[in-house]
């Protein structure tokens, strides 16, 4: 698996790590759980405070996590985007991927209106999965809560 | 066409798609509608609920529109910027590109603030004329209107 | 120089800007100026009316200025965050990059909220030095005091 990554080149990891998000992101914000589950490893870890200040751990429990939020912000008519720039993509020797983005969260209610609700920063460390990239520990930071 | 499609890695789709959309952004939202015009098919529609309900069809009426929406908002001293991020790339074998996007809107006065008029998803078929990807079909949503 | 160049695919050098750009803007956002200060080009020049209504010029003063700001920014609990988007990458025969994007700044203060600052198109000339691309002549504008 390293080799085969020493052979990609950066603007084939790069489209791919970029397109990862889109997908991935997409399947978030739009309660579409069970699939964003499969975006992350087995193992994965989600740190995020204040909201979830000790690591969620596991994809079960990952997805368990996102099917419950989905529920409430569907009955609540609210949806959020994260909306992810200046992404940084760091390839490792061992084919794991950093990448650390900023990330403008946007909530908008039904019938309302869409206001930035936080801006944040975003750092993963993505790893490989029967060759499909996948989340593997995020760290999520809010600019407000430094 | 469907060759050569074959035979663009999906790196290079990628980067050409995100360059096309930063062009065509861009000419919109400057009020060159001649110039936007042309970065849609001859057959293009467009749908955008609830402002275009039905769709407009062909790059004359989308070029006609165009150029009374920049010609009324320079009149007020209004900008629109659309910021498109999250942008999934997904080509076909016809050599049409799917394109799906979050869009912020941001609206400023000249003088004013800038805000976010809103928050939309974009969904495009691209099309190629002559070699160039132009828009064959744009619907977009907003979350406000969901 | 410009035969390397020529030898770059636009996939390739696409990536490669969208790279430089996340990298740079960190480092400028993150208060990190002696880092921020060698993205730009020993002979760069800034300008961004009205606040910088006067083309600051060399690296020296550059870096000067990013310390002053960051060390202000910090005093005051304040971080700002310069989200590109929309950016159009053109290669020029001589091996520099003309960039145009779009940003959205975004201002934090701890403890409070995050809002939409302004609304800018930053037009970067970019050259490389020691084959690493670097900020050469920067004009930002804002779309409120257009």
């Amino acid at each position: 698996m390293s080799t085969a990554a020493d052979h990609r080149t950066f603007e084939k990891i790069y489209a791919e790590v970029q397109q990862f998000y889109a997908r991935h992101i997409q399947l978030m914000d739009e309660g579409r759980a069970e699939e964003a589950a499969l975006t992350f490893t087995e193992d994965a870890s989600l740190l995020s405070p204040p909201k979830i200040a000790e690591p969620i751990r596991g994809r079960l429990k990952l997805g368990a996590g996102l099917r419950k939020v989905a529920d409430e912000l569907d009955a609540e008519g609210v949806r959020y985007r994260r909306c992810h720039t200046m992404m940084s993509v760091e390839p490792r020797p061992d084919g794991q991927v950093f990448v650390r983005a900023y990330v403008q969260v946007i909530r908008t209610r039904r019938g309302g209106e869409s206001t930035l609700h936080a801006m944040c920063v975003c750092e993963d460390l993505l790893a490989r999965e029967d060759g499909e990239l996948k989340v593997h520990r995020r760290v999520v930071t809010r600019d407000d809560s430094r």
